[in-house]
């Protein structure tokens, strides 16, 4: 990496209007000062941010099918959920409750695999992966949120990737999860081979 | 993948409420019928989507800079931007405009890797991912988008990685365009060594 004054790329924000307070996300638009001191406008959509949890037992991976009514349509994501606002300093805690209550499984260990921006452009929503180890059924788990309707199913890693093929698994947290775990195993081929 | 039904998963409309119109997004919050007969709110995000190329010339992956206001930090992505209204149907040629208006580059071909949702939570934007071939200079490219602020930097595999480790890289699609990278090139390394 080169050395840069990144500083010179900032936007101070000159006004700004809220334009919705709801109770997953706030919508804001904001006037800004542009580096060759032009303004522009910037619609934000601010959000606690979610965790994700990969949880891999033997070659199975689990995953829940759920509706997303943004884009109408039933799809199968890895467990995961949003941060409650008491959770934004710990999110693995957050993120073995939303296993629990989603799968009925719960983790030895969670190790952050990588956290992301989703749709940088608009939104601060910031997503925690995790990939657990030594995981365990529990025997009364935690019930899911009200309002979830959840279907959940276990594939292998070929299963997995033909289901992002077929489009049934389609968000980036879960894409994100199947080529990690590929790239794990190709690792550990490599190491075997070598 | 096992029959099921997915129709019982649906949560139909009962009713809308506009919250905002804005230029890159719209706001709505549904009233919706949930598989019990009970009723939940959904706040939604509506965008047109988006389209994202990772432009590999050699080793070396081309990012661009720049500040994301969303949550106040400069980055470093694979260069993309948002589908105009004309170009829904045509994300390849959006994919196109963008790299060469971002990079100065355009390719012979644009491969699509996937498409994902990064937010599927509440927003129903849309993201392709390409990768091209033939990468060559153009000789005029054509302008960048008014009140776009951008630096562009060209990478390696293990510098890509570095970044991600160390946060400069850290949205959904360019983490995905690296994974992808070494995916491809363990791949390529496993057949040879076959």
């Amino acid at each position: 990496m080169r050395e840069f004054d990144e500083k010179k790329f900032e936007e101070p924000t000159l006004s700004r209007e809220q334009i919705f307070h709801g109770q997953i996300f706030r919508v804001v638009k904001d006037l800004v000062s542009l580096p060759d001191d032009t303004m522009a406008t910037r619609e934000l959509v601010f959000h606690n941010g979610g965790v994700a949890v990969a949880p891999i037992s033997g070659d199975k991976l689990v995953l829940v099918g759920q509706y997303r009514k943004a884009f109408e349509k039933f799809i199968y994501e890895v467990p995961a959920g949003k941060l409650e606002a008491d959770e934004l300093g710990d999110p693995k805690a957050a993120a073995l409750r939303e296993l629990e209550e989603e799968t009925g499984y719960t983790a030895e260990q969670l190790v952050e695999i990588t956290s992301f921006y989703g749709t940088p452009g608009f939104s601060s929503e910031k997503t925690y992966l995790y990939f657990p180890s030594g995981l365990t059924k529990v025997e009364n788990p935690r019930p899911k949120d009200e309002g979830e309707f959840l279907e959940m199913i276990e594939v292998t890693l070929p299963e997995a990737k033909t289901m992002i093929e077929e489009g049934q698994i389609c968000d980036a947290k879960t894409i994100m999860a199947v080529w990690y775990w590929e790239l794990k195993n190709l690792k550990a081929q490599g190491d075997l081979d070598a």
